[in-house]
C-alpha cells in the first residue's frame, strides 16, 4: 500500500491506538496524530507510543491528513463528524471502527454531506473486554475480519486506500451493504453482550450473589467475559442497531420459552436433540471462529 | 494422604481420566481400573495410560478397590449403582464426579443403601468442552473447586480419603448441602450451558446462519464455547436439576422482558446502568473465578 504520511485517530482506545500500531509496526504510516474528549487519555496513548501527537479541532491537525479514523463510541460520533468537516482536506479520506452501520452513514450523510467521496464505514470485528490506550497492541486484527459498508458515492481509491490499511494490519476485508451488516451483527455479537450483560447483573443482584459467582467455573467465565465490556459502548450500540437487535432478543427469548415448556415438561429427548444440533453446528462453523489474540501478559 | 492401592474409575472420560492422571503424577495412586460401557473407550483410555486396565463388574474387578469413583453421565448412575453394590468390600468408598447431587444422593439412598456410610457425593467443578480419554489431562483440576456433599451417614474418614484425593488433584474442597450445590450451579453453571446451547441453535438453524456466524468474533467464540460441550451429559444434568434450573431460566426470561422494554423504549441510561452493574460485578468476583486450564495443543 501507499505509505500514509498523517493519520489521524479520533480516540487512541483499544481500536484506534491497535490500528494505529500496527501501521507503525508495518511502516506504513507517517506521523500518527490523536484527537479525543480526554487530554489525559492522550496523554497516556502518546507516553506508549499509541500516537506521536496529540491534536485538537483544528487546521493544523486536520491538515495534510491522508486518512482519519473515527474510533470513538458510535454515541460520540455526530460531534466529532461535525467538528472535523470545516477542517478536513478535499483529498483526506475519513473512515471509522464502529459497530454499526446504518446509523454512521445516517451520520455521514447529514455531517459530512460534502465529502461523501472520499468516506469509507468500516467495522473491525475484533476486540477485547479491555479498554483505553493501554489495552491496544499491534496484532488485535491480525486475521479478524474487517467489513467495509462504503457509500455508493465513496470512490474507489478511498475503499482502496481504507482496505489496503486493514490488510496491512493482517485483517481480512469485505465489503457488505450496511443493513447486512448490522443484521448480522445484532446477532452475533450484539445479542450475545447483552445476555451476558444481563446474566451478570441478574445474579449480581441476589443477596447471595457473591456465593453463587464462588462455584462459577470456567464455563461461566468464558460465557460473561463479555459482561466486562464498555458499558457506554454497549449502550450506544444497543441504541444504533435497536431495530435488528430488538428483533433477534425477542426471537431468543420465543427460543428460551421452548426450551423452557422441554425442560419443565421433563422433554430430554428434545433437549438432548436441541444440545446436538448446537454443538454439532458449532463444531462445523468453529474453523471460521478466530482463535483470540490477546496482548501478552493481559 | 494414604496411598490409594486400587482407584476404579467407572467412566474413563475427560472426568475420571483426569482424576486419574492426576493421582498417578502424584504418586498417590496404585492400580487404576476402568469400568465402562464401550470397551473401545476402556481400550483407548489404557493406551493412553488413563488407566491401567479394563474391568467389569464382577468380583475380581472390584475386590480390593480403595476408592470408586464414579464419573457417567448422571443419567448412568443408577444402572452403575446396581451393578456394583453386590461388589462392593465393606471398606471401600465410592464418590462421584456429577455435576448435581441431591439426584445421586437420591440414587444413593436408592441403590447403596447398605454402603451408605463409605458413601460421599461430590462435583469437581472443572471440564473443558471435549470429552473422551483424549481429553483427560493431570492439570484438569489444579486451583479448581470440588464441592463434596456427604450424607448424614458418611463416615468421617470416608470424607476424608475422597477430600484428600481431591487435594492431591490440587482442588480446593469445600463441603456443602446438595440442596445448596445445585441451587448455586443452577445459576452460574447449568443456566448459562442452557443459554449457550439455545443461542447456537436458534442461528444455525436459519437459512443464512452460517454467513451470520462468519461475522462472529472471540466474543461470540467465548460464548458460545460450552454449547460444544456434551449433549447427553447436559440432557442429564437439565432433568436432574430439573426444579432449580427452571426457576433459573423462569427469572432470567424475567429479566430479559425486562432488557426487551429498556431496548424498545431506547433507555439508554437504564441499559448503560444494567451494563455498568454487571461490569462491576464481574470485575469484583474475577479474582475468583479461575483462569481457564488447558492441555497443550488443546
Amino acid at each position: 500500500m501507499a505509505r500514509i504520511e498523517k493519520l489521524i485517530i479520533v480516540g487512541a482506545g483499544l481500536i484506534g491506538g491497535s490500528f494505529s500500531l500496527a501501521l507503525k509496526k508495518a511502516g506504513a504510516v507517517g506521523e500518527v496524530v490523536g484527537v479525543g474528549r480526554r487530554p489525559e487519555t492522550l496523554q497516556r496513548a502518546q507516553q506508549l507510543g499509541v500516537i506521536d501527537a496529540a491534536g485538537g479541532y483544528d487546521r493544523a491537525t486536520f491538515s495534510g491528513a491522508s486518512l482519519v479514523l473515527i474510533a470513538t463510541p458510535v454515541g460520540q460520533m455526530q460531534p466529532v463528524m461535525r467538528a472535523m468537516a470545516p477542517l478536513l482536506d478535499k483529498t483526506t479520506v475519513v473512515t471509522d471502527g464502529g459497530s454499526t452501520k446504518q446509523d454512521v452513514v445516517k451520520l455521514a450523510r447529514a455531517e459530512l454531506a460534502a465529502h461523501l467521496p472520499r468516506v469509507v464505514p468500516g467495522h473491525p470485528i475484533a476486540g477485547t473486554e479491555h479498554s483505553g490506550p493501554e489495552a491496544a497492541f499491534p496484532e488485535l486484527y491480525r486475521g479478524r475480519r474487517t467489513v467495509l459498508t462504503p457509500l455508493p458515492e465513496s470512490l474507489p481509491e478511498s475503499v482502496a486506500l481504507v482496505r489496503a490499511a486493514w490488510e496491512t494490519c493482517g485483517a481480512r476485508v469485505t465489503e457488505l451493504p450496511a443493513a447486512d451488516h448490522d443484521a448480522a451483527l445484532a446477532a452475533v455479537s450484539h445479542l450475545p453482550h447483552l445476555l451476558a450483560f444481563a446474566l451478570v447483573d441478574e445474579l449480581g443482584l441476589r443477596p447471595n450473589g457473591e456465593q453463587m459467582f464462588s462455584f462459577s467455573g470456567g464455563g461461566f467465565r468464558d460465557f460473561t467475559r463479555i459482561a466486562s465490556s464498555h458499558p457506554e459502548m454497549w449502550r450506544d450500540i444497543a441504541l444504533a442497531n435497536q431495530a435488528a437487535l430488538s428483533s433477534e432478543l425477542r426471537r431468543y427469548r420465543d427460543k428460551l420459552a421452548v426450551l423452557q415448556g422441554l425442560l419443565d415438561a421433563g422433554d430430554g429427548t428434545a433437549m438432548q436433540d436441541m444440545f446436538e444440533r448446537a454443538r454439532v453446528a458449532r463444531a462445523r462453523w468453529l474453523p471460521s471462529l478466530q482463535p483470540p489474540v490477546q496482548p501478552a501478559g493481559k
